[in-house]
């Protein structure tokens, strides 16, 4: 009998060589059905193979990334059979699962491969998969390996030879076998959509030296559903895609004269930025944030004291010589450091504090070209950033309270799913972290009992702090189900020591403050390009530019036109006018594309009755009303989103 | 018979030989009793000096600064000959006058000099002074100048030799002889009040391996009067230091840190700076400008294409390198170019413009340590800058505008004293200047007719434009009568050129627009600076950060105290409260000296009556009101400087 441990803590006892299928299956037949691959002791294993001692299991279903992982490279393998049988003397490399799919890279020979034939191969895998083969591991030694492949496959045969002997494996499945270290789902008829999405040119071994390989790229399902909306959402994603956004609806713009990674907001863009700060400032003034503003470069010293240039100093922009006086500066590549200079200008006591100071502080950090991305990565961006300086006692409570603030903010700005991971040391590297572990540990506990109390939805994740602390992070689920981190807090124990900050306690003596960095954004750019793409740029109604646009029929109504947007103005809605001498269906499309929430026409009949007609970006009718009940509906509308907050 | 032109263009005949001082008689018997010194033919002349040929003659009064100069130059020549008496054997070097005042260098011998001296010598000047000496230019050889001072003064001694013969000219007064080049009042008895201000170590040629001398200031005056307003405008500048008074109101601090020259804004400096940029967002945006937001940072061949680094590279904050890929940016000295990269991001056309873009953009240019000071001189600045690119058309339209805008700043700002100045080229010296004559020719009379048509009290200056382009500076006087140059109005027809800006014109042809620079402000820091000392910290209304607080005579009266600050903020009336157990006296002191506008007391009485007990900061008492009474009284005196803009 051997004890099977499951990831609840629960304990049960088989009978050595049990599979996790049949586990599974003693657990119930509804789950085993969706059991696509397990964990054995920290090693993946098939749902097939035999155990034989005690240990932890971990089942895993579509719902997991490990089940995803299984399915997708079993997939890899029906895709190099579909490929074996249809192209005759392929000669295959190697077929990983990546993040969305998986791909195989195969030496085609005289046969090429274009997007006409994706749909054969598609079809093809389909009749392997609706086979219902099982996947099967074996054992082989170095040299029955090599013998299988040599004067058939060169490049298996090269894996082969760099694999020790005793240790090589082959999945056989169906008629096809290949040379591989596990990970199965249990058979092929689980597959049940696939989608061929490219092909691309790949350098065996990824060296340009050596031959071009061909990257098919696939991707596939177990329910034909699931295809459907993978694809709906790619398709979604690129038209949300801020760069293209953000281009249609002229907020940035790059110059290649001014730098690559460096954004130039244009006025649309800026005022899109201000009415984001604007809408942070205000409930941080609840919350008792000060503003500062502090330059954007400082001595080298300064990064020196505060341990950001010997973690970064090489890797980022080099040091700005003064043509005298050989003073050395840096782009500030964060804003701490000038706000632990704030905090030191002046002395503080215990009833001071909590001190928080705030900034739109625009930091530079040296990014490669390679990895630069839109607004996402970039080597200038505004962090809305801010420093708490409290005791230790007031740790929890502030917290608690940036939390609140983060939650306003999802809330005010459309992101409902979210949860939050706690990044705590890595107990076994101690070197990497810079500080005293007991106050790490009650960092930590401050942290979590904050994420408990408010009732987050939070995973510990060991060894993601930063050097100078842990720190707490929100994942945001965006419209397309894809997941940013956004809104960082951190607790610091360091800077407070390497500034030797001090406040007088209720004791009259010197002690050392607590210091929690926080930003609900992040950076203004990555925020708004997460923004764009997760509302496709119709942002909650507070937030649009222009909240409306007024459309006369002709230019006859350009006056009744110009009396309607002063209205709407005295009730300070945002709104345009557009007179041009334009047809009404041109402006109607020209105003749909840039995404104005509101459309009002304005014609002979509205003018006679001093009303206006109304449609919603989109189509919705709300028919000829009063500029008054506009009024109302747009108020209404701003007061469902934009909540109130106490600070 | 000769013929002199007089400033107003009138010409008189005169016989040869008459002097300066008898044509001001000519004039008026009473303007010639103020005449201090004269300029024939552009040579500044004593007033006794006989005119032989026709020319222009100008005379100066104390008003001109020539006068002033003059003044303190022969006020000088009383110092040297009180020294000489007082001290027998001093040994004189040079005695200029200064922007106020004069001083003298002297070799004091065995003789030293300190404070409880100056009584002592500012009589035995007044002595000379009662005497009415004139002062006389005579004309000697090299050889005579030489044998005067050989074995009595080394210094002198120096000076002649470096002087050509035949130029030599020696100025006498009663028993007192110096080596002078003219510029004299005509008589001592005109210098009517004196103060010796300060002594200091001044070395011999300024070189640090030479003997140190001794440099005595004073300052001297026509009237006694003028000399005590002097002193005490002198005292109120200290006491308006802004330097002093950012400390004291908590505005900002600089940290060595950091770095010097780069002030960081506290919580108080840091609303003062939001609140008056709001003010100015709000008037930009009526007056139709559109804000962007550019990096900091921008590729030195940026500053290549746009000049600026042909012209300030060198002398300037050096290039900053990246790790990799060898790419080199700059600190950006001015955000025009950043601009010019917006402009040309989209095609424009006639119809489009002007497009007006602003930023509060932070420069960094890199001075000299010695040079710093406080706000008024730093190496990291944020311009309220804006550029307008227009149609040469639009040129004056557009200049007024900008005129009509910075008055609007001047006057809700309580700066009501100011001229401008119309800064053109140096027609002698082309080569200063790049881009086209013709163009430049047409952007000065737009300035010129512009200042004209907003009736701007403004003069002409030769060769005082940028090397891109003419401009408007306004200078403003403070409130102790110094000037500041303020508010920037540049025309640019270089940068569309270097830029290669277009836009497509009714003719459906491409056009170089013309470019503004301007900034009413200047810069954030200097600006602050100048406000500050201009109104001693305490600013127009609607600016305060704090606008009353509310002071509870005694602990009891804490919850009325609060009730009130929520009165007042439902009213939008900025306020803290001071519910502190310290005595009302002293809670007045305080909120006297951080310069709250209005100070109100709330106890029993006040409490009971539901009303407040106001006094205006300085003393001012108003009695018990309604805060609804009070309100009034707020929102009239803000509207009183805060006036309205149409844009």
């Amino acid at each position: 009998m051997i004890k099977i441990t499951l990831p609840d803590g629960s304990v049960r006892e088989y009978q050595s060589g049990i599979t996790p299928m049949e586990v599974a299956k003693d657990i119930s037949e509804g789950f085993a059905r969706n059991v696509l691959s397990a964990k054995f002791n920290n090693t993946i294993i098939e749902t097939a193979t035999s155990l034989t001692t005690d240990g932890n299991l971990v089942l895993y279903t579509w719902r997991e990334d490990e089940g995803k992982k299984a399915f997708w490279h079993s997939s890899a393998h029906i895709l190099a059979q579909a490929l074996e049988e249809l192209y005759p003397g392929v000669k295959l490399w190697v077929g990983p699962a990546i993040e969305n799919g998986f791909y195989y890279d195969v030496d085609l020979g005289e046969h090429t491969l274009s997007e006409k034939d994706f749909d054969s191969i598609e079809k093809k895998m389909l009749e392997i998969a609706r086979g219902k083969h099982d996947f099967k591991m074996r054992s082989v030694s170095k040299e029955e390996a090599l013998s299988y492949y040599k004067g058939k496959n060169e490049y298996k045969v090269d894996l082969v030879e760099g694999l020790e002997d005793g240790t090589i494996t082959f999945c056989d499945h169906d008629t096809f076998t290949d040379l591989c270290r596990g990970g199965h789902i249990p058979n092929t008829g689980i597959v049940k959509a696939v989608k061929i999405m490219s092909v691309a040119g790949a350098y065996y071994k990824g060296d340009e030296n050596n031959k071009q390989l061909t990257r098919v790229y696939g991707i596939s399902f177990p329910k034909q559903k699931d295809l459907k909306e993978y694809l709906y959402l790619l398709e979604e994603a690129k038209k949300r895609d801020h760069r293209k956004l953000g281009k249609e609806l002229s907020l940035f713009t790059f110059s290649q004269k001014v730098g690559q990674g460096l954004p130039l907001w244009l006025p649309k863009g800026a005022a899109l930025r201000e009415r984001l700060e604007q809408f942070l400032k205000k409930a941080q003034k609840k919350a008792g944030y000060e503003m500062v503003v502090t330059p954007h470069i400082g001595q080298k010293e300064l990064y020196v004291t505060s341990g950001h240039y010997a973690k970064y100093g090489e890797d980022s922009f080099q040091p700005i010589h003064t043509p005298a006086e050989g003073e050395e500066f840096l782009l500030k590549p964060m804003n701490c450091p000038h706000h632990c200079e704030i905090y030191s200008s002046e002395p503080w006591s215990y009833k001071d504090l909590p001190k928080r100071f705030a900034e739109f502080g625009t930091v530079y950090r040296y990014e490669q070209s390679g990895e630069l991305h839109g607004l996402t990565r970039v080597r200038g961006f505004t962090q809305d950033d801010a420093h708490i300086f409290c005791t230790p006692d007031q740790l929890d409570s502030e917290f608690k309270k940036v939390i609140d603030l983060v939650l306003y903010v999802f809330g005010s700005l459309g992101f409902e799913n979210f949860t939050a991971q706690v990044s705590v040391r890595d107990l076994e590297n101690p070197e990497k972290y810079i500080g005293d572990p007991v106050n790490w540990e009650k960092a930590e506990n401050a942290i979590i009992n904050a994420a408990k109390d408010k009732g987050l939805d939070y995973v510990i994740e060991t060894g993601e702090a930063a050097f100078y602390g842990p720190k707490l992070d929100f994942m945001v689920k965006d419209a397309l189900g894809r997941s940013w981190q956004l809104g960082t807090i951190q607790v610091d124990y360091n800077l407070p020591e390497r500034f030797d900050l001090t406040y007088k306690g209720s004791d009259n003596e010197s002690h050392r403050p607590v210091m929690i960095h926080r930003a609900p954004f992040g950076s203004m750019e990555r925020f708004i390009a997460i923004l764009l793409e997760h509302t496709g740029g119709n942002f909650p109604l507070w937030l649009m530019p222009e909240q409306a646009i007024v459309l006369s029929i002709s230019e006859k109504y350009e006056k009744y036109s110009e009396k309607v947007l002063n209205l709407l103005e005295n009730n300070e809605i945002r709104a345009l006018a557009d007179n041009r001498n334009e047809t009404i269906g041109k402006k109607i499309r020209e105003a749909e594309l840039n995404k104005f929430p509101y459309i009002i026409i304005v014609g002979e009949k509205e003018e006679e009755t001093n009303t206006i007609s109304v449609r919603k970006h989109g189509g919705e009718d709300l028919g000829s009303i009063s500029i008054s009940d506009f009024n109302k509906i747009v108020k209404e509308e701003i007061n469902r989103t934009l909540k109130s907050f106490n600070g």
